[in-house]
């Protein structure tokens, strides 16, 4: 397997690009076997699941990753990242942490499991 | 498998129950492949992450759960935490998220995969 750190850190920065440029171009790394819990609410396969995301009332966003934290698992990577959420017009950031958890398909990754929650300080 | 809401709540109440009560009561839970990240620093086997919870200079702690998430994984649970930690003597909390992947054992749960950051609002 390549190093977990330079896929995580790749992955996270295209993740996080593609959000804030265009939800709906996060289906490839989805699955139909996918699952997503964004605060609390489950969905299943990639299209439920762009169209959970697409449906969000969030305008633009921004996604500034604070720390993230990678380990190796059977076939996969785990990956935790914490991070602030600016919209657009709005000048105080949500704090936010998301697990992902990746398998590897070939010679590529995919998100089996997300789970996203904005973090109430 | 057991429904993995009761297991999580179940595995979490205990978790931190026994991490506010005494780390080093925490050990059977880790297994020798299990990993965690703390903070950024990555130990791995039972003894080394109990070794590392112990010598953390924090003394007494309450951890106070906000959110529990839990989604199905192969053979195991992926849960990922939001909370506050406090202190003895503060008033303060701080921020956590803390991510688990357990993996069945027969009839119970271990710890294979851990990784906890405190997120600075």
């Amino acid at each position: 397997m390549a190093d977990p750190d330079a896929v995580a850190k790749q992955f996270i920065t295209y993740y996080y690009t593609t959000f804030d440029g265009g939800r709906q171009n996060l289906h490839p790394l989805y699955k139909p076997t996918s699952m997503l819990t964004f605060e609390g609410a489950q969905v299943a396969g990639a299209d439920a699941i762009i169209e959970k995301l697409v449906s969000l009332p969030l305008g633009s966003l921004r996604h500034n990753v604070s720390t993230q934290d990678v380990q190796p698992i059977e076939n996969g990577l785990l990956i935790s990242v914490t991070g602030q959420l600016l919209a657009e017009g709005e000048s105080n950031p949500q704090f936010f942490t998301q697990t992902f958890l990746l398998k590897s398909d070939g010679p590529s990754y995919y998100v089996q499991n997300d789970i996203f929650r904005l973090v109430y300080a």
